[in-house]
This record gives structure tokens, C-alpha cells and sequence, in this order.
């Protein structure tokens, strides 16, 4: 899994890098290129792997797997923002309008999610049929019903005058980054237009499991290993998987989580051996 | 002409009601509708006026029209965030960042952008090639390339030592304003698959005489009747066509691109009367 992983690092950073550079040049395109770089690009990897399941190729998944790192970019520098959740860090480097200003970042982040659309429709992808099921799905995940529905319930659960039950973090997650995982984990049914149902259940679970292990990562992690601001959570008293389960429960759950992960796959049996692995790797990682 | 945009207005907000009413209820949710209601709606009109010309329905050029408007709401939103242009009033009332938070006004913007892609795969449009056509042309009018590229250079003009030349201001228009309206021209030979280049030409001269009517308004125009703050680009020191060609001057050149956007709508014959009543409005309209 892990030379998977790093292979599609590779080939996605190229994508990306390939449609940044069609732009005219200045600081929006300098912006919009250090918002995608780096990065664990697991969602990336959740597109490729969900192809080839599906007997899609790299080729034609490639530009999937670039559409959802950019619109995952774009929501970080919309998300770090000095309205939002303030960060000045992030993979270890100065967050976007720390490095150019506020205006650079609302406007990359923008620029960021056009670009999204624009590689969905990328006829490598397939034909007009299946590219029209992924834009419409990433329209779906990402917008006032999916990802920005879960980040609103965060930021109104930073000023709540009562913190969130476990329900309601579950609620927050599925969308602020569930949706986004389950996209990308049912890219391949979609282009192919076959049953979504085990690989959206894998992604639910896998989802959740990650969030789960960034909040313990928050109050376990070294920010030099991370690349951003550990113990933001306790200091600013925002409940969390941690704080509501305690450090060996939010384990447990984990735990559950990436068994129910690897339940789901077994419609694929050995062939879904990176994306066991992956499940795996995302409660064992320590950035 | 007016009953024809009349009919359009309402038409174009019962879409986008009907769209976001289905999105999940909240704040998110309130603020997207605050920011569809109202304005002009030129552009829906552009487009519902464009698929006529090319034998596409009303039923189905609906939710493109829809989806442009959302689209240009999303850019206004952010356009009024205090770290771009820093207004307080749009349209007559308090802009959504003052009403609700400037978290709220990033959040609703990104849900709008998403939503335009959404409603351009409604599947009463078209079939999924057509679709599919006009997903990549918004995309490539509304990034780095198209709108957000006009903006970024609105906001580094602002802080620019020497003021804008000419060239650069229509630059500079053709994609903060030019890109939408020349997408929202040609959805029809979009949708039709058929030539674009009557009215992207159209489009180019109408937009820049929209642009040049803006300045004149700026500099003319009653903020009781426009709805917006007057005067900003003369006190904030900016290049602007009336600074540049005088009242005279600026006026001549919007009635001789009026004559250009006539012009380039002779292959459509009488049938494209609403469009040359609605450059003639462009210029002569008081908001």
C-alpha cells in the first residue's frame, strides 16, 4: 500500500501541478500551487484505488483523484482563514493568507474549487455520462448539504454556549469530512456506474475513524511531527471524540471503525487489500 | 424586452428558492437565500434569451440560468468581504457578511459556488454531453483564468503605485465581469453545440459597456436608487474608464460598443431584438 500510496502521490501532484500551470502566471497561481502541495493525499489514493476496483484506469481516474485534492485545498485555506479557525500553520509551513493575505487566500480557495469542476470534465475521465455522475456527486458532498454544512456546524459550535453531544460531532463530520472521503471513496462506482453501497459504507466508517484519530492525534501529537497546532482543541474547550469518549475510548472506537471499514470490502475480497491497509494507516499515523 | 426580463426574474428565483430550500435548514441555508434574492438577474436573462436563439426551452435553460446567478451571487458575497472590497451595502441592504459573520459570508459563498455546478446537471438542461460542456466553460469562466483571475487583479490594483492603464482595466474587466457574462451568452450554442462566436462577441461588447456604465454610475449615480455606496473608485484614488476617458468619453464608448454588440447579432436576425433592447438597457440603467 504504501508504494500505492507514494506512486499516486506522484502522478496526482503532477495533475495538479499541470492544470495550476495552463493559469496565467502570478501570485493567484504561486497561491493556488503551495495550497496543493504536500499533503497525505488519501483522498487521492481512496479515488485510484476505488478505479481500479471498478477496472477504471490510473489514466482516466487521475483526474478525479486531482479534483478532489484541489477542492480538499481549497477548503483548508478557506477553513484556516482568520474568520474561521485562524491557523497560521499547516503541513508544516506558513497557511496561505499568513504567506499572502487574506484576499490571495479567499480568492485561491475560489479559484481552487472552479478548478475541481474543470478536471471532473476532463474526457480522459470517461464519457459524458460518468463525468456528469461525478460532478454532480462532488457538488453534492461539497456544497451547503455536505462539506460546507459540516464546517458551518463547527464554527457554530465554537461559540455554543453547550458543547456538542457525540451525535451531534458525528453529524458535524459526516459532512465536514465525511462527505468528501465518501466522494471519493465511490469515485470508481460512479464512473462505472456500478453498486456504490459497499464503498460508501467503507468510507463512512473510515471517515469517522480519521477524525477520530486527528483529535487524538490533537492532544497526543508533537507539532513538529504534524506540521500544525497541536492542543487547539482543549484550549478553546470544544468537545471531541477524546473528550467525550477519553483518550483509550476514542481508540476503541477506532478501532470498531476500521473493522466495520474492513467488513464493508469484503464484496472485493483480496483486491481491496490497499484500501484494508489504508484504514489502518489512518489510526496508526502520527501527522 | 422588460416583460421578457420580468418574466426571467421570476422564473430564475423560483430555481434557485427551490434549490436551496432543499438543502438542509440553518443559517448556511438563510444566508444562501439572502444573497440570491434580488439584482438584476442580466445574466439569467443572457441565458434564457441565448438558448431561445438556439431552439432550447425555457424548462430547460432554466437551471443554467439559476446556476449562473448563484454563481455571481457566490462572487459577490465574497467581493464585499472586508479583506476585498469591504462593503456594507448590496443591493440596498446590509451585505451578508454584516448581517451574519464573515465566516457565514465565506461559508455561503463556497456552498453557491458548488450549487451553480450542481444545477448545471439537472438533467432537464440536456443530454449529458451538453451538460457536460457547460460545467467545463463555467469552470474555466469562473477560475483562475476567468473571474477570480479579474478579481485578483482588481485587489492588486488596488495597492498598486501607479494607476491602471487602459488595456489593463479592460484586462482586468474582461475577466472579473466579461468571463461570466460571455459564458451566460453562450450557453445556448453551448447547450446547442453550435457556433459561439456571434455571441461571445456580443457578450464581449456588452460586458465592457456594462462595466464602463458601472464607473459612470459610480461617479453619477444616487446610492437611495443603486443600492450600493457611489464614489468609492474616485476616493480610493482608482483607475476607472471615467478616469481615464472622461464622462464624455466614457459615454461614447459604451454607446460604440452598444453599436458593436448590435452588430454582432445580425446572423439572428429579429429574433435577437431582446438582446439588442438589453444592451441599450445596460447602458441606461440607473442601478
Amino acid at each position: 500500500m504504501q508504494a500505492r500510496l507514494g506512486a499516486v502521490k506522484a502522478q496526482v501532484q503532477g495533475a495538479l501541478d499541470r492544470a495550476i500551470v495552463a493559469l496565467p502566471p502570478g501570485e493567484l497561481r504561486d497561491a493556488m500551487g503551495y495550497a496543493c502541495a504536500g499533503g497525505k493525499r488519501i483522498r487521492a489514493f481512496l479515488v485510484m484505488e476505488s478505479a481500479r476496483l471498478h477496472g477504471v484506469s490510473d489514466h482516466a481516474a487521475l483526474p478525479v483523484a486531482a479534483a478532489v485534492e484541489a477542492l480538499h485545498a481549497y477548503s483548508l485555506v478557506h477553513d484556516d482563514l482568520p474568520a474561521m479557525d485562524n491557523d497560521d500553520l499547516r503541513r508544516g509551513l506558513p497557511t496561505l493568507h499568513v504567506k499572502w493575505s487574506e484576499a490571495t487566500a479567499i480568492l485561491a480557495g475560489d479559484a481552487l474549487n472552479a478548478l475541481a469542476f474543470g478536471l471532473l470534465a476532463d474526457p480522459a475521465v470517461g464519457d459524458a455520462a460518468a463525468r456528469l455522475r461525478l460532478v454532480a456527486a462532488l457538488a453534492r458532498a461539497s456544497g451547503g448539504a455536505g462539506m460546507v454544512w459540516g464546517q458551518m456546524l463547527d464554527i457554530a459550535a465554537e461559540s455554543a454556549a453547550v458543547p456538542l453531544t457525540l451525535d451531534q460531532i458525528k453529524e458535524l463530520q459526516d459532512g465536514k469530512t465525511g462527505a468528501l472521503i465518501r466522494f471519493a471513496a465511490s469515485s470508481g462506482p460512479l464512473i462505472a456506474d456500478a453498486d456504490l453501497a459497499p464503498l460508501t459504507a467503507y468510507a463512512d466508517a473510515l471517515g469517522l475513524a480519521f477524525q477520530i484519530a486527528d483529535d487524538i492525534l490533537d492532544v497526543t501529537g508533537n507539532e513538529d511531527v504534524t506540521g500544525k497546532r497541536v492542543g487547539k482543541d482543549a484550549s478553546a474547550g470544544k468537545a471531541t471524540f477524546v473528550s467525550l469518549l477519553g483518550l483509550d475510548g476514542a481508540r476503541a472506537e477506532a478501532t470498531r471503525l476500521i473493522d466495520a471499514a474492513d467488513a464493508a470490502l469484503e464484496p472485493y475480497g483480496k483486491d481491496a487489500e490497499n484500501l484494508r491497509q489504508l484504514a489502518r494507516f489512518v489510526i496508526e499515523r502520527d501527522t
